[in-house]
């Protein structure tokens, strides 16, 4: 017996209380139910759903608005001039208090066809991964391997916790069990874009959208396959450097030791922004980092030690600062060399002194600095070290009158965001998704990685969240994405769990 | 009157004492013959001269042959397996005690068609070179303009010095004047192929073409337009070095801090082999270097300060060393770095660390130094910074194991050369060409750039010097390689001067 009759109003008709029922229930639903989820899953992966192609990114925005208002949700289309809409459903829960925003993306990354086995946009079901030796099996045969896997662009990035989220309504409906929270869906279209129009829209609607708390229902769980939440998550910004020699390629024989190497000087500039060992080497770097509290750092103690078998995977004979563990470094900031270029190397090596140098940097930064901070530290440094900066194009007039010169281009970049562990949502939510889980819950104070949980959290005032319930091999942003069917069952168990228990756990002491 | 009367024999008619004639009847006789020298080399242009290129090269070698035959030289085509033959012509003159053996090369660097205006091989007459706006001019019709050039692949590397060669001694034969010492060809075929069968063609033949001294004509004169010998050539050597960071690129946000970088990593091994004026860090790296002679210093001072000018054309706000100059430069060893490679960098960059890193590199060499004694010194520096050096393939499983892997490949390379400028065929060369010219010589004690030089001082052990006729501004390597044709003229009457006047100059004290 459900609690919705009828689509657009969320009506409760059954006894059931918040909370009451068991994780068991759910599963039973599901184990009933796979095929059909399967099937709703693949129809939205067939969907292209590229940012900047808007005639489909649209269509699957229509797509989801027909599936959240089968489930009774009121929905609404949030516009923004020049991006895709955001789709936004609401589900009001009578006797509920608050409202639970879980935010997914369903546009996906743009795809390189050659390297697909198979097509992006074709899903294909396969009794394993592929490079256990998958092999296709039919779609609608339930029920599937435990290691079956959904291949096809955004199945785990970021479709699937989507249709995870509408499963976990489905099966409540069906046990007549009521959620304790308002369930709102908040969907981007461009978040593989570097959402470029996410501020203005959360500006725009804030008023209308900013429930109570917000779940980032993105990324992978952790690599021991255990579930994880993450309460924080580091900002971005990144730096294009560019060094110059001559104005064209010169013998290295007849003016090496002469003319001025690029090369040279770039490998200078750059080793001395940091060290082997991660340390970065401006002045005034990690003055705004904020350290760990005591929760975070328990939590830390918590996670279980992946990193000998990731040095394994990765075939790292060593990592930095002296084998360190990897949840406590991404604590801290970190500048990324992405890129080094100047003259040729091997076959397209010639014996002369480049014309030019550049490096890409990413910097990757903690509670509480900011982009604009680094930006100003960093060019210190460099004025420090006698470089004469200049942000725009650079003339040849410039390069023969400027003996320090170098080009600075920053992109625009983010701050990071933490969210308390001990708030009280932070609280109620680690219980509620501990109970589905039946396992300790691995508590991250912050993910390595840069998502936009700071927009939220600044432009709503609101608790962000990560809870993310895809494998960790998705191959996210590569050919041959693909999700674990079992972490798509995990994750219906836990996002009920969370509509049911997280409103009454919310008010505990 | 002329001192050749049939071909393979060079017998002597006139009266004409060597050396008794003013340069200015070479230069009416070359006045009187321009458009006949201009074809003979036009034809030779002509021909597509890649070394790689068996049956091509050979024609080139075949031509060249009858070329010499038609001047009364006894020829040979000297053979290795594998290799374009060296063209070698002689002749004797009566009464000559010495024979000066010119070296120049006939095969040509590898063109890039799409950037040529014309054809690398239909050679072009233009009234000024094609940046000062010139355009095509009739091959025939002479006297040509003071500015004009010929426009083809090896028009002035290095055809162009072969014809200046036998047109010196058709001017002598045309005015009965006879050479003062025997005069030998020696035409390279695979020079710009980097020169692999020279060795052992020098080892196989060098009882035959050994000679008294050798002159390189190769390379170009000063940039201010006046003629300069050189007495030396910096060697070469080159590396490869790569370090390796993650065997898949990883997420710089999730991983960076932990997986080591070899983007930054190659930054701090670089910059540690090198300052940015020039010293090289590496222990030990200075102790064979030969400090000039008080001879080689005052030539130094006696040549013309083209560096102001040279850093305003290259658009250089400064050069190493804080201005040092050029010419003083290069009499020390230096380490450029010709390539740097690593992830990607502007549109290419992703937010990745990379997987591994590439540096390359070229050491110029100066006397005493060895392309040996720099690999043992390298290697050295790089194990006392803890660098685990291998040398062949490296597999994952040696990624996996060896902490500080770095990969050295080692290009073969060559020592540096130096000729006394103080030897008795040094003063008389310097003389001669001085006579010729009518100015003061430009003596540089070394080449910046590397010439196998090195290899003629060694197996032959004969003086070997350096006199190039062609303008520095003539692309070489490069599209649109080009002969200024006033330079051609001017070396005729320089190698004229030097058949004539060196063998009794000789013997002066």
């Amino acid at each position: 017996m459900g609690w919705v009759t009828n689509a657009g109003a969320a009506i409760l008709l059954g006894s059931t209380i918040a909370g009451a029922g068991p994780a068991e229930d759910v599963r039973a639903w599901r184990k009933a139910h796979e095929a059909e989820i399967v099937r709703e899953l693949a129809s939205l992966v067939a969907l292209p759903n590229l940012a900047r192609e808007a005639a489909p990114i649209r269509a699957n925005a229509d797509h989801l608005v027909a599936m959240l208002r089968r489930r009774g949700m009121t929905t609404r289309l949030l516009e923004i001039e020049g991006a895709p809409p955001a789709v936004y459903g609401e589900l009001r829960v009578p006797g509920a208090r608050r409202t639970v925003v879980f935010y997914a993306h369903y546009d996906g990354q743009p795809v390189d066809p050659a390297k697909w086995h198979g097509e992006p946009w074709k899903p294909i079901l396969r009794d394993r991964g592929l490079e256990d030796g998958g092999g296709e099996i039919p779609m609608g045969q339930a029920p599937y391997p435990p290691e079956a896997r959904l291949y096809g662009r955004s199945a785990s990035d970021d479709k699937g916790p989507i249709v995870g989220i509408l499963a976990a309504l489905d099966a409540l409906q069906a046990l007549g069990r009521r959620p304790g929270v308002n369930v709102a869906l908040f969907l981007e279209g461009e978040e593989e874009a570097g959402s470029p129009h996410l501020e203005a829209l959360l500006q725009k609607y804030r008023d209308q959208i900013a429930g109570d708390a917000w779940l980032l229902c993105d990324g992978p769980v952790h690599q021991s396959r255990r579930m994880q939440v993450y309460f924080g998550a580091r900002g971005v910004t990144d730096l294009e450097i560019t060094l110059y020699g001559p104005s064209r390629p010169l013998h290295s024989g007849h003016y090496g030791n002469w003319a001025p190497n690029p090369a040279l000087e770039i490998a200078h500039l750059v080793s001395g922004l940091r060290d082997v060992d991660g340390r970065i080497q401006v002045a005034g770097f990690y003055d705004d980092v904020r350290p760990p509290t005591e929760t975070e750092k328990q939590a830390l103690r918590e996670v279980p030690d992946v990193d000998d078998a990731l040095r394994a995977d990765l075939a790292l004979a060593r990592t930095e600062a002296g084998g360190a563990r990897l949840v406590e470094r991404i604590l801290l900031p970190a500048l990324n060399v992405r890129g080094l270029s100047s003259g040729g190397v091997g076959e397209l090596a010639a014996n002369a002194i480049p014309t030019e140098a550049r490096a890409s940097i990413d910097f990757r930064l903690v509670p509480d600095q900011t982009p604009a901070g680094v930006r100003e530290k960093v060019e210190a440094h460099l004025r420090k070290l006698g470089y004469d900066i200049e942000h725009g194009p650079v003339t040849p007039e410039a390069r023969r009158q400027r003996p320090r010169l170098v080009r600075l281009v920053w992109g625009p970049g983010y701050p990071a965001a933490r969210t308390s562990m001990d708030l009280p949502f932070s609280r109620a939510l680690t219980r509620a998704v501990e109970e589905a889980s039946g396992a300790p819950l691995i508590r991250l104070p912050t993910l390595g990685g840069s998502v936009g949980m700071e927009l939220f959290a600044r432009i709503l005032d609101r608790p962000v969240v990560g809870l993310p319930i895809v494998n960790h091999d998705n191959n996210q942003h590569a050919a041959d994405e693909n999700l674990r069917l079992s972490n798509l069952w995990d994750g219906i168990e836990v996002y009920a769990a969370v509509m049911t228990r997280v409103g009454a756990l919310w008010d505990e002491k």
